[in-house]
């Protein structure tokens, strides 16, 4: 483990967080607000700390796998409890536990919250905690070490490890490059809806927060209410919005470099809106009578689907009320997630078809156990350490929900609560169902059930291989 | 496919049935019931039609993987029909698909019932009900191909598909005599809890019937309160019995070969009953405050340990009534399951060993991408091909658990009834929680939920694989 150069890459990763703690540092200038100088505090220390870490540069430059898996958990951990601060000495979040878990949820894009009552919290703390689901929802080490020059593959080791699906493709040649083009992507899309949500009328407040949770797909609000109370037109910018986030964004940079035919023949594009359409349509059958009309049953619905499939977490209706056949559609939206290189979380569509696919596979070799069958995805073979790798992730996503599980029911709340404050938090969606249900919060839980979901959520956005290698002694082994 | 064959071994499978089924018809005669005529017509008509089946030897005795599969699955799709007429036309339970789904619980050794009054029904009847379980234990077709001579690895291929867990060793290198062997072990362990239980004070037709229940791990009870109104030394016996028939009866035959240490270092046992310890401890931990005294809670948190993780189902305490931490391990030992080569159900311990091992491969792997890592059970290296049918079974155990969670949520139950209704069956164990707690029953499903819930339970019991290539177009190819 080349120890010298973590140091170095979080000492970068402070600076660029105190540059960011700058922004909602603006937005209490604006309104006057004391909480401005809880950020003040944060950004100097931040920036202290951060260049005591840079003065000495790494002599050795190594970054191989297991350094790359440790810098990704350390930043995040980092990031997390940097945010945390102004949150606790403004006394917006009194308790390190439950400011911890909103930065967390607020990095992860997960969203879930512990507040009771958004409305009463500063509104540079509000912009804070938006902002997060934006940082989160990209990531933040790739675009430093853009910056930095480092050995050894670092920066494929990095984005592996950051970048949300099971496996990573070069758009071009240079790491840099692909990752330059998909932040360009990410700050166009997140203008784009900026600039409609303003234009139906919105706050602009309202607008560049509810912009950073859609793009980061979050779920922070910034009402009660979460988005209930915005007009038709803007929760359909928002649905609108967070689908897109929620596609792989390979698919947009075919689009831009004119190669149309290959974005809409994506095999996960195309199976994340069947999934979305199918799902659409049957709760819409099935809930139909609660609704006013068949069209606001399909508004609201789109939406709900929309924020579940892409682990965003805005709600417009209470979908804890709805009928068992919807919640279990819910539920397994939430567990589905949205496409691999996107801002969404969860399984991702594309490692369910993988899975699909290797079961038909394996299906036909059961018949015929002398031919060799390959799997393929957009034509592609996929390797077999793909697959492998693929099913390994399965495994541990299903140890540590179990574990989880366990220590959450050590409480006593009924099981569709522990099963999917679970589920929404290791799949970084927000809201679950029952006593997590989009209207409810998750302040109620105990120290120790806070951290367990904080832990969830870091597996869930860093795809747990960084998360869990952290507690294999073979990654700290010098070399 | 080769159809004569299929047609041949199903002729046989009736009039081994119509043998079996002359058991239950002397109960009917000591008891005097009418129900005996019942019995006694449907004893006539397999059989006759059993010998027009075998009239004609198959020319063509070629026995395939195919072959295999398909024989096994509509041979106990087969008997699943034949057993369930005797209670339709006695009048018992009157329509078809309610002693349909009790017969094939039966068969599948789940012990769901849809009777909410067992006691009002003849005794005959219910004897057969139990003795289901005990047939379908340890499987009737590789006790066919015993006496039948066919070629192609007919034997092999059969006992893949009818033997519980994910690969089928020879203790010895004939398969007849394996299987000669393990019938051998059944019978006696069968023998051994009867005479116990009847020492014990029980009276002989229960001692019977609940012994059937435990060898085949069932679940089906002769009273309306299960086993809790037996003494707490019959209880015990019963437990005992129920661990020791979810044992890897591979053990017992390295115990007979005068090799103790084999036995006791397989690994799969270990891990068996380190599962039921902390189980037992940690339920007994959670609920001590409901029970008499310490000890009761362990007698009854040990019986229901042993009932669930053997996927048994027999019940002396309402465990739906426990907290949520101790309801939550009893969900994952339903799916856990007991050993492979036991009569239990579920995923099977080695499944659950093999997948962790293979975790804890790739996460080296992803540390060290160049070093070749091999997983060991027992001190035998597994291959791949092992490792990735593993992978498909799980796959193909969630989409059909996924599948049939959204058709019997469409009723509108509670989720907790839905997914424990469809882990019960799909893992074989009977009681599940909420409205199909231990004190409830499956009676109140839809027609479709209940055939729903059929599949489960004989995809559960036959390992996915026959029933889910019935649906495959490939499988009934000519050639």
């Amino acid at each position: 483990m080349n120890f010298s150069v973590i140091r170095y890459v979080c000492g970068w990763l402070l600076l660029v967080v105190a540059a960011f703690l700058a922004l909602p540092g603006l937005v209490a200038l604006y309104f006057h607000e004391e909480a401005g100088f809880a950020l003040l505090w944060t950004i100097l220390a931040a920036a202290a700390v951060g260049l005591l870490l840079i003065i000495k540069k790494p002599k050795n430059k190594v970054f191989y796998a297991a350094e790359g898996f440790a810098t990704v958990a350390i930043s995040w951990l980092l990031i997390s409890v940097i945010g945390a601060i102004p949150f606790v000495i403004s006394g917006a979040i009194p308790r390190f536990v439950d400011a911890f878990f909103e930065t967390v949820s607020g990095f992860t894009t997960t969203g879930a919250s512990i507040l009771s009552d958004v409305e009463s919290m500063p509104k540079c703390l509000l912009f804070w905690r938006s902002l997060t689901h934006w940082i989160g929802g990209m990531g933040v080490l790739v675009f430093i070490l853009c910056l930095l020059p480092l050995t050894g593959g670092s920066n494929m080791n990095i984005m592996k490890a950051e970048s949300p699906g099971p496996s990573v493709s070069r758009l071009v040649p240079k790491v840099q490059s692909t990752a330059k083009i998909l932040y360009a992507i990410y700050i166009a899309l997140t203008g784009a809806e900026l600039i409609l949500l303003v234009a139906f009328g919105m706050r602009l407040f309202d607008a560049v927060t509810l912009t950073f949770g859609t793009a980061g797909t979050g779920g922070f609000g910034v009402l009660n209410t979460s988005i209930a109370s915005y007009t038709t037109a803007q929760q359909t910018i928002i649905t609108v919005f967070m689908i897109l986030f929620g596609v792989n964004f390979n698919a947009y940079f075919f689009i831009i470099s004119k190669k149309i035919g290959a974005a809409f023949k994506n095999e996960e594009v195309i199976a994340y809106f069947a999934i979305i359409a199918t799902s659409v349509i049957v709760i819409t059958l099935n809930t139909v009578h609660m609704y006013e009309n068949v069209r606001m049953a399909i508004h609201h619905n789109a939406f709900t689907v929309a924020s579940l499939i892409t682990t965003t977490g805005y709600s417009t209706v209470d979908f804890d009320k709805w009928p068992a056949l919807s919640k279990t559609v819910a539920v397994f939206l939430m567990m589905c997630g949205a496409c691999a290189g996107s801002t969404g979380g969860g399984l991702k569509v594309s490692r369910l078809l993988l899975l699909a696919k290797t079961a038909r596979k394996e299906l036909k070799r059961s018949l015929h156990p002398d031919i060799v069958w390959k799997v393929k995805l957009d034509g592609k073979v996929v390797e077999h350490s793909v697959e492998r790798s693929l099913n390994t992730y399965m495994v541990i996503y299903t140890m540590i929900f179990l574990a989880s599980l366990f220590v959450i029911s050590i409480e006593g709340y009924d099981l569709v609560t522990n099963f999917t404050a679970v589920a929404a938090t290791i799949n970084n969606i927000g809201p679950g169902l029952s006593l997590v249900g989009p209207t409810c919060n998750f302040g109620f839980f105990s120290d120790l059930s806070k951290y367990v979901l904080c832990f969830d959520m870091l597996a869930g956005r860093l795809e747990l291989l960084p998360v869990v290698l952290m507690f294999v002694p073979a990654t700290w082994k010098k070399f």
